[in-house]
């Protein structure tokens, strides 16, 4: 089964490396836009039977960090 | 406009840092894990015009590395 986890930084927390892209695509002259954030993106091939508590449990023990990013767990075939 | 870009390593190439992942999930006692690859998410507020065009150059000149990385553009509401 494919799992897709998406970890990004808490609204509020402050984005360096989404601000150095901004810039950088700023000074590539493409215009218009108006804030980047930046993100990991982890693709897990689990067990079929794995719960969606068991992915949780991996995200808060190992993958995100809890004080400062938000994660979701997205299932093949949940995304477009 | 929100758009969300998705890098990931192109199919055969090394990820260590998935590896590396994959490792600590097996040392934390998560069974069952086949494979595991990291990539990126690069969430922009763009202009509601910017065509594919567009976001496709961003990510060609700066937001992946093309010799060794892929990425597709999900534009918001695409994903479940």
């Amino acid at each position: 089964m494919k799992i897709r986890i998406l970890v990004r930084l808490k609204p509020g927390v402050l984005d360096p490396q989404g601000r150095a892209v901004h810039h950088a695509l700023d000074g590539l002259g493409f215009a218009g836009i108006e804030d980047v954030r930046v993100g990991r993106m982890i693709e897990l091939e689990v067990a079929d039977g794995t719960t969606d508590e068991t992915l949780a449990k991996m995200c808060e023990q190992l993958l995100a960090n809890m004080v400062i990013e938000d994660y979701v767990i997205e299932r093949a075939g949940e995304q477009g």
